[in-house]
């Protein structure tokens, strides 16, 4: 909880519902006739509405991106290092929107909601949806907002995926994409773990077929295992090494199977504290999304020809000790960027913290992602 | 099934178990009055008893390195590749002995034996044996086959670092010893693995806090998701994308949570075939074992003094794809061999397969291997 607000924090912030009546029709074949996105929004829009950045968040994000919900909150907004006043993305300068994706589970319509024909939670029963449904919502979003066109579209892992196919289905309606510590698509070593944390849930014999909430339990077992997984996935070899070592809690090996390592306290005590604010459903929805990534299907599996649909300008942003998305996988879509004749800028950021580092106050990223905004705010008239 | 056992191979095999009745004091402090290992062996023991070759085996690994125990077996022993006659182990010249690890679940003493002071199994009351603890036991084992001098003790991965703790435990009783994709401990990143696959088992409903056998079930999910986990840090990012990619099962997405890709597909096959014929409690035992490895521990975490103890000439090989124990974590081991002015000879082998390289027929890697252990039997009088 902060004693007073950060100066260069875009402080208290409430989220709007917005209700969306356009029908969605989604990949797998289904339509939503109507869903609900809760939005949050930091700055304010100009008079052209020239100067909106739409932030798309990853696997366990959400709406919150920045500042606090109240004096009583512990932490900010997911990504408040990089979006305030003075800030990598200037809330002086832009109109900053985040939204939960549909799917989610902090307030925009998805497995927890009432499903209208039947009066119940969807529960399993909501639609897998895709990175590209993502992007229709997200522009009816921007339809309602009024903003015909981003100044840009920024996100990390998942959240570069939703931008970068911003950029590749809807070319007119972004200027710029900022791709963070993401990937053209998942390897078969992605998909593996994705399907372990799919199978840890669906086993816990709390989940019922995904109907744990009409049995009035939560599959915590299975989703708390999901996240520990996810966790090694998010940090290096490196970063878990300096933090936790080989330290044990009490000193001395007790020869026994209760936690004993400080990496098995953290893995424990992070995997605690998801189950209470994550929902099941919604992680087995997100890792779906993220294998079905794949833009390049829709062009013969050439990402050469899925690039030149662009008309964006955009920044690539690996980290070094990344090995979930490592910056070869940055480097294929810088590739084909290129060879499709687009405007790109890669920065490959020398960091040992791994996946989480596109959540860090890493100095040289946040000030070469600051140079890129700076110029993207040259570009507003208004 | 072979039609014909191969020339190159041992041939039909069967084991043999030695019951070892001088008590074992183990690293937990408990003691075990009496004990039974069960072994194979290949290839002759010459008359001085010097020919003798110890195999360590990993996590999953048991006595049965080689040949067939009948015509109607499926697969040779797990690494047939490396032994048999004319092979990198060479048969016609080394007496090759390869035993279950106390502890175990394919004949050795462990969580499946009957208690002598319950009438019961063991289950989850066996105790916690460490890498010394194996090395004790081996060299009770030595003993009764009256070796006083092991020509060369090898092992990959868990088998390794067995290999390593002899030359600093025992170094009078070994002459080579021979470390493949090993690391002189754990990592942070590596426990926490080990930490899920345990959280996987003991989550498991069925666990019963290792009294499964007792409620007359097993923990399959959790084993099971143990396994998954496994597998995909035996792989590389590479070879998993090699043999599965992304393809689908059925050729197109289904929006469904049921196996789609092949690699989930591969990744349930290994999880149910692994549930099938390994011990729950044994595998959880194994985990600790290999979290507790670091040899420096009592050297004031000093591992060139740790390596000073060595009296063995010493062979280590690792495999450029392997994450799980990377050249870096060997390149530990040989730095500190040469820091005491140890003889090492070390061995960097190009490979893509990952940890797994140590199982597979890699030319260069065999070739490197047949050359070391011909010098090893070179110097072998009779």
């Amino acid at each position: 909880m902060p004693d007073s607000i950060p100066a260069d924090s875009v402080g208290l912030v409430s989220p709007t519902t917005y209700h969306i009546d356009t029908p969605l029709q989604l990949d797998c074949g289904r339509t939503l006739s109507s869903y609900d996105l809760i939005v949050e929004t930091y700055g304010e829009l100009n008079a052209d509405k020239s100067n909106a950045v739409l932030i798309c968040h990853a696997l366990s994000g959400d709406h919150h991106a920045a500042g606090y919900h109240s004096m009583d909150e512990r932490k900010p907004g997911w990504w408040d290092t990089a979006i305030g006043p003075g800030k990598a993305i200037d809330t002086n300068r832009f109109f900053v929107v985040c939204l939960n994706n549909l799917g989610g589970c902090k307030g925009s319509t998805g497995p927890m909601t009432i499903n209208p024909d039947t009066g119940k939670a969807y529960g399993p029963d909501f639609p897998i949806v895709t990175v590209e449904d993502w992007v229709r919502s997200q522009a009816a979003l921007a339809d309602k907002l009024g903003i015909a066109q981003w100044a840009a579209v920024v996100g990390g892992s998942l959240g570069g995926m939703q931008a970068l196919q911003w950029a590749i289905s809807l070319p007119h309606r972004l200027r710029h994409t900022i791709i963070i510590a993401a990937a053209p698509k998942l390897s078969a070593q992605n998909i593996a773990f994705n399907e372990v944390a799919r199978t840890a849930i669906k086993s816990d014999p709390d989940f019922h077929d995904g109907h744990y909430m009409a049995h009035n339990t939560l599959p915590k077992q299975g989703l708390g295992l999901a996240r520990m997984l996810g966790h090694i996935t998010y940090l290096s070899d490196e970063a878990m090494g300096e933090k936790f070592g080989r330290e044990l809690r009490s000193g001395a090996i007790q020869y026994g199977y209760d936690v004993e390592f400080q990496i098995e306290s953290y893995l424990r005590y992070q995997s605690t504290s998801f189950v209470g604010r994550f929902d099941a459903n919604t992680y087995l929805l997100m890792t779906k999304a993220l294998d079905y990534f794949d833009p390049a299907k829709k062009f013969n599996d050439d990402l050469n020809q899925t690039m030149a649909q662009i008309e964006a300008k955009s920044l690539v942003v690996s980290f070094t000790s990344d090995w979930r998305f490592s910056p070869m996988r940055s480097r294929e879509i810088v590739n084909a960027m290129l060879a499709a004749g687009k405007s790109v800028t890669y920065a490959e950021v020398e960091a040992h913290q791994g996946h989480d580092a596109f959540l860090m106050p890493i100095p040289r990223y946040l000030e070469i992602f600051a140079s890129y905004m700076n110029q993207v705010a040259g570009e507003i008239k208004a």
